[in-house]
């Protein structure tokens, strides 16, 4: 994998919401090589819901001209900004779903960079001044030295990827909700992040237990490390009284029966929303919260601490994603089985452009 | 003030929900002392919020055959059960909005026994058994020793009362979310419980800003210790943007600008409802809590060790509730009162009957 020649990257664009599927080869420039920046040579990028969202303008038009999806990026450092210590030519990297932050602000400096007010995102974004940043379903992405993460050696190329943004985005409010050896976790939905939530709570020490609204992933769920499986039908709560430290909701649905679900958090404990249900939440009553001394919140992605630690975590617990492999051409595809909810439980594009 | 007469109490009973503001002055027999109860003759007694809702069957049917409300209560002890150690007779003591737990639970055991899932309330509360509690609008009142706080010798009995469940109400959710010198904190809503929100915040030494419909109580607001006042009028998040290391919502309105309380909320930070709005709350998404990563939760009165604490700093910081006294025989005035939003800030009852 070797640099790119007159900065010039190619990858699967999609140039019209109305046509998300139609994925075509396209060469364009990338963004300046800042002295703070990388420039990684793409290998591998996992597909995430945000690809689908965004490319089919379910998320609001887009900033940039076209889109190049993809921000679960593991690849080869070819360049580096004349500032950049941490990686060196030729280093094996990931990159998520955040190239870029302000470095300034009270966020950048006190490990919530992933909310700093003025981030760049992993595509569809633009770097202050205006330069368009596109995705990884292509040759080469830029991103900020923060932004970029050495892989371990133990951890292959293709199951670090979907770590990146899926991994990350569960492992985040895990950790940032004391999760550790002996935590009650339960995770509601078995999707792509749902099955990151059971590996990364079994990891970190935690007994973790599957909401889902049928059995149909019991054995998958009970396979990848949970303790137990409940079904939500009615009266499900009755046997989990404040049995769990921490939910992560996996689920997008806006239909969840929360208040059943907030019953079985213990006291003072959190609720947290990773997926996003495009509807608001609905019935939520502060009585419902107020038994327990709950609360439900959300998250967003995680910060290089984190992300260096769940990368630490997967190569010594040897965590192993459940995903499936197709070359980068098939992304339609691989967003086509997002839309279907067909995936299991990640999808990761091999790179054929190079 | 003298203990009960053949286990006699005489209060100020409302006989049927439909003319809650007819009290009459009742006769009933007190639950048993056992050995780890205590006998207060009160002294005098707030008036709460939920004494209106229950009284007017606004929270559903009554557990008990009539109801002496009255949780914020002052007096002298007269009477302990064997067990009792730490109060002996004629310590002035209160008790809030709970007299009694099961006392094995691991919540119980572990500083939150006001999350006990069998706690008996204030009033309109059976004890295991069926013995019926009863009130502070009375001559008498029991309560487990858990319950019963020495009052220290700083703070008037009237001073105190409404500290014991008005005060407690948001002491609680201030210290459980880390409240300390130069926290920023914001109060929703200048009542009865957002007034204390504010002196103990100042207390604390937090730098306190109240948020309110108008500017109708801003004067209030600043005289009490607050560092600044916004009414809420489109817009008004723009200059507080991740601002507060908590907010504590006492208003009970549904229709509160949620999404834009939020975001003055600082990441990984707390909205906590202690109003409790009848209707459910609306427009919430996750979408609105992922920006900063922040949680709306909510909180159920507090714990003995921060009734003691709340008590001592009240003593220390010399905290002044904004208090209005009446007789006990008016307490349909004093209802009538919170029922029109009327009150500044609380109104203590005190005793007539004896």
């Amino acid at each position: 994998m070797a640099a790119p020649t007159n900065n010039m990257a190619r990858g699967y664009a999609v140039t019209d919401p109305k046509n998300y599927l139609d994925f075509q080869v396209k060469e364009y420039e990338l963004e300046p090589l800042a002295d703070d920046r990388i420039t990684v040579a793409v290998e591998c990028c996992g597909v995430c819901g945000s690809d689908h969202h965004t490319i089919s303008g379910g998320w609001g038009p887009w900033e940039t001209k076209f889109v190049v999806t993809g921000h679960e990026v593991v690849g080869k450092v070819v360049e580096i900004g004349k500032d950049v210590t941490s990686v060196k030519v030729g280093d094996r990297v990931g990159v998520g779903a955040q190239v870029g932050s302000c470095g300034d602000c009270k966020w950048c400096k006190n490990d919530n960079e992933n909310y700093c007010p003025t981030p760049v995102h992993g595509y569809n974004t633009l770097w202050p001044g205006g330069a368009e940043h596109q995705g990884g379903y292509s040759t080469h992405i830029r991103a900020q030295e923060l932004f970029v993460f050495p892989i371990p050696d133990a951890v292959p190329s293709v199951e670090a990827a979907s770590m990146l943004c899926g991994g990350l985005t569960v492992f985040s409010p895990l950790v940032r909700n004391g999760v550790k050896k002996g935590s009650k976790v339960g995770v509601v939905g078995l999707g792509g992040l749902g099955h990151y939530a059971v590996l990364f709570g079994v990891a970190l020490g935690a007994e973790v237990t599957v909401f889902s609204r049928s059995d149909a992933k019991k054995a998958d769920a009970l396979k990848m490390g949970a303790k137990a499986f409940v079904a939500t039908d009615p009266g499900f709560e009755k046997g989990h009284f404040r049995e769990f430290d921490v939910i992560i909701c996996c689920a997008s649905s806006s239909s969840l029966p929360i208040d059943e679900l907030l019953t079985c958090l213990d006291v003072g404990c959190k609720f947290v929303f990773v997926g996003m249900p495009e509807e608001g939440i609905k019935n939520i009553t502060s009585q419902s919260m107020a038994g327990s001394g709950v609360a439900l919140g959300s998250s967003h992605i995680g910060c290089r601490t984190e992300a260096l630690r769940m990368l630490e975590i997967a190569a010594e617990q040897k965590v192993k994603p459940w995903i499936e492999l197709m070359p980068m051409k098939d992304a339609a595809k691989a967003i086509q089985a997002v839309e279907d909810g067909s995936v299991r439980y990640r999808t990761i594009l091999t790179q054929d452009l190079v």
